[in-house]
């Protein structure tokens, strides 16, 4: 067996075993959820099938931070970790959808759509997208509970005052804090001031993102593998750019992405109003009247197929794209250089290069 | 000291550990945030201040049930589950007001409402409700997270698989299970089978609400002590029935509650559409004219005054007001009997009895 092949088969097995994990995890709460009565079927099948998808990229940089560290491979410890990461996931993105009032995930209807559309399929009363939003809110609160449930399965090494679970505790206040932030400033940004608004845009994905999907779950598979306080630095000055790396590629994916690959709509980061780093940099840079055009159109959920064109025109334009382009760049050969000075085996560190790979060059 | 004093202090003890405990708890996790952000603040804020009050119910049930299965007195893990309580709690409350539409908590605005009347003052861009409402959601979450952190601080008694983090789990999962079938009853109640709908409230109460707010935290007080099953099974018997007086009481004072006392809008819960155990009977025993009145008012959020006396003659002369007293009574007059045959020293058992005798006349 070459080694490319028993990196794509050790990895193959860690997404078997959490995919495994989570279907007794959940077949497990739904014996118990049928007991209460039939009708919680549609909140448990929400949960089931946001997790049977993704790219699982925080469960695998859980794992390859265990192995990175010396944990064994395929042990049960971190295929626990990685599905309580996966719950998580899931809980955050229901609630997220809401948030962002995105009608679709990954191609198919979001969960509070879902809901919406039950409601009106069975003909029930009153408002069918309150309703949906209002299950929404339970589904994602069940999957916060689930997550942690996992979590804590993992035994002793997530114990309270372990350094695991003081990173899982750090993530969850992170992520939450930074989405705050992110719709705080679709409202306020317009109102604070220019000059200050890439910082905070950047501030908003270090702690929203790039801590959430790479930095931290890496330093939770190392932690958990009993990783040296040097190691986590290591890991840190890997995972921290090239999280900010993924989520500038969110950005531009999320204006000129193609909705075929995406899975969401063209344009749908403008519809929602998302004040990100590509945006604005393209409202620095802009001239008065376009980047005023850009502030008026932001957060419209009507915006016409031709004014997302010329947003994206002006932000092409601005160099706001280029120079975002150039920050994604930059974030990426950051973290290849600290993965490079990272002491770590051959396999771990492949896994982790392969894993930054596709984070930063990814269409979707 | 009288042993009524003796009661009375040692409650109050306990009282305070719990606030201080939570005070100590979000004092640190501020600092956390003021970290990422000053931004934060309100979430925080959102949160501390609605922990500062409400009835410490379940806080008061879970130590009474630690001091009824031989637990210390004012011992630390059982202060630190009542802070877990009361967080997560207040996370319910949170999403709950989103959920039910509700502007008001404890005589002041609910968390999404001070999120928009806070947009609104800053002037703020885009749309004030929902802004407060993805704030509400996300401090929610974020409340939620730290219900769980306190929980797990409990050490080693609530670990993986322990009896306290078994009850702890089913009691979140229960409560979001019967919030939902709420919420689900609000809209299908009027298309579905007549005949069933005072069952599926009753349903809906003892999940939603009465295996939270007394089974489940005199369990989980019990269960810390290393209470035998005997006496884990002789608590239910007689907090099940209590919490069901308790929510039948709180669905009476739904519709014909004092606004000064409860501190919510006369008529509230018919606003919200809530097909409670009242709702239902008289449904089921009003003329079908008086039927259709009531069907076609529940879930307008703009019903007269007019409209919510005529309700409130309705329920009074089909018999449903005075079916439901009886309900309460009976639950009341059970939970009592099985309080009497519990095998308990005096100082808890006396203050079960309060606690007891307290939840089932309570006005507000």
């Amino acid at each position: 067996m070459t080694a490319a092949e028993q990196l794509r088969n050790e990895q193959a097995d860690f997404v078997a075993g959490v995919a495994g994990e989570l279907t007794g995890f959940l077949t497990a709460r739904q014996s118990v959820m049928s007991g209460i009565s039939p009708d919680i079927e549609p909140i448990m099948g929400s949960i089931s099938n946001l997790v049977t998808g993704g790219k699982r990229l925080r469960a695998l940089m859980c794992y390859w931070g265990w192995r990175g560290a010396g944990g064994e491979a395929g042990a049960g410890q971190v295929v626990t970790a990685g599905a309580a990461l996966e719950l998580f996931q899931a809980a955050a993105l229901i609630h997220d959808d809401i948030i962002d009032r995105s009608d679709t995930r990954r191609g198919g209807p979001s969960v509070h759509r879902r809901f919406s559309q039950l409601h009106t399929s069975q003909g029930w009363a009153l408002d069918s997208e309150r309703f949906g939003q209002a299950a929404a809110i339970l589904a994602g609160d069940l999957c916060l509970s689930f997550s942690e449930e996992a979590f804590t399965d993992i035994g002793e090494r997530a114990a309270s005052g372990s350094r695991a679970r003081l990173i899982f505790n750090l993530m969850r206040a992170e992520v939450m804090a930074g989405q705050y932030l992110d719709i705080l400033e679709e409202v306020a940004g317009p109102v604070r001031d220019r000059a200050g608004a890439v910082g905070r845009a950047q501030s908003i994905i270090r702690f929203k993102s790039a801590k959430y999907s790479t930095e931290h779950p890496l330093a939770l598979g190392g932690a958990l593998a009993g990783a040296t306080n040097d190691l986590l630095r290591g890991y840190s000055a890997f995972a921290l750019p090239l999280g900010e790396a993924f989520q500038l590629r969110d950005d531009v994916l999320g204006v000129f992405g193609d909705p075929l690959t995406t899975g969401k709509p063209a344009g749908d980061d403008l519809r929602e109003g998302k004040r990100t780093v590509l945006v604005a940099l393209a409202l620095d840079q802009a001239s008065p009247e376009e980047s005023a055009f850009i502030d008026a159109s932001l957060g419209s959920p009507d915006l016409s197929d031709a004014d997302i064109l010329e947003i994206r025109r002006i932000i092409e334009d601005s160099g706001a794209l280029q120079a975002t382009e150039v920050l994604i760049s930059e974030f990426g050969a950051a973290a290849f250089e600290a993965l490079d000075g990272l002491e770590l085996e051959d396999l771990p560190k492949t896994a982790l290069r392969r894993l930054a790979e596709a984070t930063v060059s990814r269409a979707s």
